[in-house]
């Protein structure tokens, strides 16, 4: 396990961390030797965890966390790779504080970071605000540590957004790193990232954005499907095509998800809200229409209604290469039978894969902890490989 | 101080630790072995608490509390043990989270527990539901561990359900163990677990049940009072009167508190509502069903009403024996004239052994850190030993 | 750096620690050696952070916050506080607990202090009622440490009362302190504490009456300036005339904002209700006269606004000392044209001193460890000398 561990440490090292004092908010901002940088540490903090090395590279800080909208496993993963690296987790509830009483987003992102090395926030419930926050939260604290106020600056880490999900997109490409074999091992290989049918409404779409925006740049197959109308982000189709021509790969999005499926390795089949739907939603929240969001939630889930045939079957399995094709989702999955009575995926399809999407989910932890790593410490490497040597438990035995 | 630690530690290291990788749901399923045990483990925390020794046998990782009910101090004392054991705490709210939303048990209990040792869970509104719900919890992270998904497997610790309240009975022993010097004191003392009038209604079974299921193995004479039709679960007599009977004690159920009071050694006065009312909402509670929830809440309220000379007073005192019996609570507890009108207790009662039971409560943390250490570590006296011998303070000073 | 910090603990270590043990709840109660100690200690603790230097004088115990009223940056300082000591921060929120349900104030500071070193409770909602009620704690934690409930006693932080903002006043103190240069620097020094307009209502007392209460301490000339009728509690008054007098300075009230501003060196404009409007308030709240309630705050706010020229302007700045006084505030401002129509102070002017309040704020966390560490170490300046010898990183580098 420690020659795996220095090998990995060995190849972080080979790369200039350009992440040092950056905030990772999109992935396809970032150069892919960032990535590999990511994936490396991600790595390294997984089998460190494995090894039962203490990791803590702080000894007190804070670690806060802001979420917008609920959520269990995003939640969870972030108090982990706070716990991971010796930092105590502070939660900025809103319903608590007087953030939405008047309070500018720039004094509070100061007045929350004076002993604080990590920002981590969740806000995906309005197209256009979600990620432009996160850039005000960021500038506010660049700005804050260059006058002094800040003796650190922290990292803002994008826990989910209107545009992007890296968390999620990054544990999703350690797995198929993981069950490919490698990054290189991902070239030539058929994605297919598919609308699902989901009795819900209003899910982002920044997991499927997400997916597409990282995927491409690795030279694999992307087919987006969905049934028309259920457009992404336009810039998210033109990111895509320009990444997958750059990394030799291709872009292609239908209607049908019978294409899609058709010979794919990797299928990832997830229920999302049109773009369009997403900002009249935007617009009608924000001005109050009450009566006009209930005529368009009647409205998208009657739309939504008419695909009821786009569900992840055993048929359409079969369809994909060899019958055998990787099946990812973020979780929680729409499961016919199980916890809808028509969703996105067949239950026995996810019993199949059930165990492979939790170890999938399992990523996100150390992805988190990647990026406080890069974001905080020049020289990542030489950090993990002393907390290595120094090999301190991390329970006791 | 450190002598009686290290003969606290000796005789653990007597006993096998059958309870590792085991979770302690109900104490009437754990030999007596386990129970000693964990005694020993929580005496000995608590001293090395006071002896200034740092205990912490994690650096890092998560301590998840779950709480479907109300709490202070249950809640304080988790928090507790987990610092005390240098672990992270994080609640797993579900105003905040998605678990009421069709997620699976299964799926939740492996999201929260990657980087997780120990999940306490507090479930007690619904009859047969807070236990079956833990042992869901329990065989989810058991099959989470062997798949390889979780790299260590939690110990789930039951912080009162609808049938135990082992953190509580546990307390409750170490408290008589050291009011009347061993466990083997205990033998042939008499202990009164009684119904008490309290205005309020609705109050759970698991506590009583907790002291009849657990105190009928140390060879006492238990009386079990209450008023007609104020019966616990059914099952839990049946226990009482084996282990009773294992134990060489005895077990009666009366209907008189004097005659429960009569000569006893240790009182317990407490109010519950009956099996019965218990089970008749839950039902209402599963079908919504308002109105009759309120009018089951009337006739309950009612019905106790006719039992207010079920207090703990002077004159019942005087008639235990010497006039001297120990008396026990749980807290909070109605006391007449302080909290309430009429009560569970005369307040000049309640005063004279005030601190008693701040005592008697003070041993939870140490008890639930008992679990957590017996649930996590082989060789628990051989890790405590260390912990001794290295001998880093907790507070410098 | 580190001779600055040895020189900071020199100073220290002359002053006897009669805090030791003790509760610092109101300014004006304590010796000015204790207000100089707690000036040293806290500039300590931000020399220590920005050297690196890990502080964490516990290994696991618990710190706990109470807030009966919203909190950023009390709730954020007190976090930091806690992080910086290595405490685990615990919140007693009294929706998720009993504490409102009947029991008593003395049991419930000793069921959450079994294992807890620091309680910080922020009271400011009722006159009358929160420092009452953090004596009540005190006391309770007093007794339960000598009835041998309590290993430890912690000690009670004022996060905000009804008549002190202590860890306010005191970070306004280290910030007058470094802008010039010692606290002997402030004689002579004209303060203007001003009531200030915002469209908001019933704004605590508790910072203008602490700002007071503290800064006529030094020898500085305290002018209070607002509008007739919006006076703080009578007693403040006498406490204030007093300070000033024994410490040189003088202390005088007056009806005109202008005059308060006239040849300042600081000035801190501020909102807050008059107090016989809070008075009125806690009445009404206690009785549930909602009718009442919305009359006096129509009332209030009506009377606030013929006050709207109690602006802190570019005009009324000019008048100050060359011009150039120090504006202070707590934040978050009324800032005019910015989170309000017309506000406390103009945009240009907040503007100018932006970074110094901010700087102001960050004060906080150190003012609390410094309470911490003065309430639980006899000889706070051997500690903290020792932490700093033994030189542990607190952030890897």
């Amino acid at each position: 396990m420690t020659d795996k561990i220095r090998s990995l440490i060995q190849q972080l090292d080979k790369e200039e961390n350009s992440l040092f004092g950056k905030d990772p908010l999109l992935t396809w901002q970032l150069a892919e030797a960032d990535l590999r940088a990511l994936l490396l540490a991600a790595e390294t903090f997984e089998e460190l965890w494995r090894a039962n090395i203490d990791t803590r590279l702080f000894r007190g800080g804070l670690a806060v966390s802001l979420f917008r909208d609920k959520s269990t496993r995003t939640r969870f993963s972030f108090a982990s790779a706070a716990s991971l690296l010796g930092l105590s987790l502070m939660d900025l509830d809103e319903t608590k504080t007087q953030v939405a009483h008047g309070e500018t987003v720039r004094e509070t992102a100061n007045m929350i970071s004076f002993l604080t090395e990590v920002i981590g926030i969740r806000d995906d419930m309005f197209v256009g605000e979600g990620h432009e926050y996160m850039k005000e939260v960021s500038e506010s604290l660049e700005r804050g540590f260059e006058e002094g106020v800040l003796p650190q600056r922290p990292v803002v880490i994008n826990l989910q957004c209107d545009r992007d999900h890296p968390t999620q997109s990054l544990a999703d490409l350690m797995h198929l790193q993981r069950t490919f074999g490698s990054l290189e091992a991902l070239r030539g290989k058929k994605l297919a990232m598919t609308w699902a049918y989901s009795p819900s409404y209003g899910k982002p779409l920044s997991v499927p954005q997400g997916i597409v925006g990282l995927m491409t740049r690795f030279g694999m197959d992307m087919v987006l499907a969905h049934p028309e109308g259920y457009d992404l982000m336009p810039e998210i189709d033109f990111i895509a095509q320009r990444q997958a021509s750059d990394s030799g790969g291709s872009f292609t999005i239908t209607h049908s998800m019978e294409e899609a499926f058709e010979d794919a390795d990797v299928v990832y089949p997830k229920s999302w809200a049109p773009f369009h739907v997403m900002e009249a939603r935007t617009r009608y929240l924000r001005g109050g229409l009450a009566d006009k969001m209930d005529e368009l939630e009647k409205e998208a889930i009657d739309n939504n209604s008419k695909y009821k045939n786009w569900e992840c079957t055993e048929e359409l399995m079969s369809r994909t290469h060899e019958g055998k094709a990787l099946y990812m989702h973020c979780l929680p999955a729409d499961i016919t039978g199980i916890n809808c009575q028509e969703g996105e995926v067949a239950a026995s399809v996810f019993e199949r894969y059930r165990v492979a999407t939790y170890k999938e989910a399992e990523h996100k932890p150390y992805v988190m902890a990647a990026m406080i790593l890069l974001g905080r410490f020049g020289e990542p490497a030489r950090v993990l490989r002393e907390a290595l040597e120094r090999g301190a438990l991390r329970r006791h035995t």
